[in-house]
């Protein structure tokens, strides 16, 4: 395949976690969560989430999120979330399908919510005729590329305590959210109340795999259940646990998340300067926003894969990844000018 | 972890398997289904199991059964399957999770089922307050070890399509059916009836997966939606198509087999000449299951891992893998040898 | 309790609708649909239908939602709705639950939609990730009280049939919807391609009760099994069907449509003439809707029972019934004059 | 329709509940439970089933026993329950439909459970991959006609409570049971721990209806958003509780279940005194089984309506109801003796 800024998944696995996944694969080993890799994993996990943490693996983000939700909401409760978000638009309806209730789209600036984004949704309480507002879901960084500022997470957050809502984030690259805060995870989660994140491994140069993070005492009690149910409870869990071990040590997510941050800098510069590109959104993660002239998108992906984001207007989603290099932008920008 | 006869999913990935891994973790892919290994794999699953077949990846065999029997029955149809069935009592409920009805557990003997079986559970057809019989589900192997013969399969296939049943398969292990059964897979699925396998990939050697085969044409119409939904669209699918290629690839899928089950059958002998140990199972797969004295069942158990299958009667199930070595056998029986 | 304009449903059940009860309260009678009762009741609805019509009654005005929508949509399949619609914030999240699926809530001008405003969200057809619209459903009248003209309904039909969608009608109230558009219930449901209708029993004089009606032949096929899975088969069905047999008898359903328009008009032509007082929507049906004084509220709520539809505007929502007498109005209005 | 012993749901409304039903039609009157009925109903309630008791009115019988289960477990757990419980074979998988999870079915003798029954499915406490038994839930009377006995009833609840197990009895004949024990019903209930109860209606002479029980305090405090999302909350509920008012005044309840039993009684009698007939379960409430000669059934249907129950044995089952006359009874046993 033609490289590209398809998608983060797009890449492969990282060497340094197929070096892990070749270690792990020696002699026998308990399944389900009981090898050794899978406590050294959820040490690691502890050091950077704080001492409460508990860690589930799932296959993927879907199922990170989606049990995420059937773990925090009854099927007459709702979780607000932006009309954007991931889980309201790119998972085929699995969140309702997992918890069975309902998701409350709100409008969005910038992919993100406020405390008075909610505000309207959070009514009649108690009233039966009305699914229960009970869970803010936001996605860090968010789908469209920008961060909360931990200024804006902390407001959102503590506005979400004083009125009860459980909190998750769906953190499918959220490695890019603590380099751009130069913050350690805990601070801006755990510290902040949030009960559940959804740790991105795939898009982050894993092979597969999402970790769910309990952050909270005994919130985990019987997520092991659910997640059997869910069918997403891996059997040799050891690569996984290899996988996300490896990830966390000696830095290992700060430099990939540094990596594709600095070639999606590289990417977004070299747009800046075209005037006939419109870039749309600040670049405050590993994506780049920007509406491309509606005859160069055909040529251009025949060569250098991406998505058109929104049909309506051809803004373009461009995603970097650990794999990509500098002459890829090099590259791309050069075609870009040829079509000028 | 010491080595033993736990479960063929505490072996680790097979050699041949890590290379295929390793070989398509190169430059950018698509993901979530449309890379060139999807492609191959699914020539390859067509080579064995007929033209129609279509192939989807899961995540594990849970998934592929729960999704298989959510793909054949509607919420108000019911799913005849063995009371030891691991759709029944080993996936903590996801198959009524998934699809919203009912299992309908019937008493067997040997782990198979039989038309005369499932005769008594065929009444009340139309009867609005009768969940309505729409799927038989098998395991072959069966959970504890035995082979349907080709016999008894067509007996059963064409009772169930007599009665307007689909069929289902839960093949985690079905490569030792075929080896068992000296068959082609297509002889004895396709050629059948059989309308879905769970083809079993982590068992076997993989790192992880399932690929469920809907083997009726037009038969998956629908199923992606269903597939992504429920959680189960691996994005780099790459991985798990390699994985599949290269395990059909020179009868790899054989060589894993015909090692497997001569390991059992070794064991099988060793204890069969044991009086104190009464071996319950005919050896006909990958297990082999005994009743050991109670006394022994612990200290053998500090040395090689292995279930308990059943509480009451220390009945135990003893699982061979890809990686059992005959000195593995050996000593296990000396050990056993040195408690006489 | 006080009398007022709290809802239809406040109001008892209409004389003619208890000798109906009274009359079928006789000997024995098969229970689940197969009396003499439902029979004759069917043949009402196919005068009023058409003759494809099957009948189907469930308790209530949300279960015939849910079901219509469970019946029409897979769980990986959305339906359009606008926001402020029954099925969206009134169910407490029954449509989800029962379907398994998503609801789009699209905003509205007075209470309809319209072919452009479906148009945005028919999109990412085949898409795996996204949730497939494969509904429509609207209310007539609406929540508000307006009602779809014949034109508007045939262009939104028109469209729904082009896109392959089907179409559901909550008719709560549709008896009204008849009467304002001076046309048989068939010429703008069955004529115009409807799917399914929610006949309304409960708010227009029915003890309890609604008719779920298929227009399409063999759409109802396997419906039976999916009513009586979510508990909605009524066992003393002949009460069901004698209620609506006597509604459909010598246009009764149009005479309490006649009296409550009438009374709304009353009342509305009251509310405009007082200068304090905002009438919000137009008087299409059985609803008048106005923006009060907020002081004015609570004093007459002492006297005469209502909802205020809107916490933040103070929009009132007065609805008439089959027993609201012109001294209600009369008196409703005269206090309001006191306030002045 | 000719009268007969087919069920007491054929037969129609007590006159004195349909009074109940006229006189509560006056005026208007809140709906969805906040009606002076429903208070006063309550009253009765608890004077029987104990001050804590919280009643919420339901539509039907498979509504109470399936909101009853979704109330009392989660997903992954499962419900102990007799091969021939309604909820097991009659409501069309509806328990499973609304809580998610998975009927264990028992073998049962005279549709009764034992502690020694329950003991072998108490089994992998903790184990994820299998499904975790939460609730008991058995049938007073069972389907089968016979009565737990207040020492049967003590043993196994004292049981369940001590393996924290909840107890959920299906009553949707329980006043029968309450007469045959002569007991008050808290004796039998409340006071023997049980946690919820689902209280017939429809088949004791009310026109529709059940109450689901909460016998322990606070138990149901989320209860009313799983009745509105499940369509089961009823919104003109004056009619049902001053139905269950009346049901439960002036010992209504008893003067009904007399007066089956008597008649059942005479029946049993009759058909006992006739060696062709083998009447197979002991009389305890209104139903009376026996086996009767094939040739015969087929003549008897036509003039008395009434069902087979095992299709294998002919063993038929023969209820009476509120309406079954001495006569009733003596034509049948008439007809029968003109058979010989």
């Amino acid at each position: 395949m033609k490289r590209g800024f398809g998608s983060d998944n797009h890449s492969g696995v990282h060497p340094e976690i197929m070096q892990a996944l070749i270690a792990a694969n020696a002699e026998h080993a308990p399944s389900y969560g009981t090898d050794d890799w899978s406590q050294k994993a959820e040490i690691k996990f502890r050091e950077h989430f704080g001492a409460e943490t508990q860690v589930f693996y799932v296959f993927n983000g879907t199922a990170a999120n989606a049990l995420a939700l059937k773990t925090l909401a009854q099927t007459y409760e709702s979780v607000l979330c932006t009309d954007i978000s991931h889980i309201n638009v790119d998972e085929c309806a699995a969140p309702e399908f997992f918890f069975g209730g309902k998701l409350i789209p709100i409008k969005s600036k910038n992919g993100k919510l406020t405390p008075s984004d909610l505000e309207p949704h959070l009514i009649r309480g108690g009233d039966q005729h009305f699914s229960q507002p009970k869970v803010l879901s936001i996605t860090q960084p968010t789908e469209i590329g920008t961060v909360y500022s931990y200024e804006e997470l902390k407001a959102l957050c503590d506005f979400a305590k004083l009125k009860n809502l459980f909190i998750h984030i769906d953190g499918t690259r959220i490695s890019n959210a603590a380099l751009r805060l130069e913050l350690p995870f805990k601070q801006f989660t755990t510290d902040l109340g949030v009960d559940l994140v959804s740790f991105g491994g795939t898009k982050n140069g894993l092979l597969f795999g999402e970790a769910l993070l309990f952050l909270k005492k005994d919130a985990a009690k019987n997520f092991k259940f659910i997640r059997k149910q869910a069918a997403q409870l891996p059997s040799k869990s050891r690569f996984l646990a290899a996988s996300f071990e490896r990830y966390l040590t000696h830095s290992l997510f700060k430099k990939i998340a540094q990596h594709e941050c600095q070639m999606a800098e590289l990417l977004y510069q070299g747009l800046k300067e075209i005037p006939q590109v419109q870039v749309t959104q600040a670049r405050e993660s590993n994506a780049v926003f920007a509406i491309l002239p509606r005859p160069w998108i055909k040529v251009l992906r025949q060569e250098f894969f991406f998505y058109v984001w929104d049909e309506a207007t051809f803004e373009c989603r461009l995603m970097t990844s650990w794999d990509t290099q500098e002459q890829d932008i090099h590259e791309f920008i050069k075609k870009i000018r040829s079509l000028l």
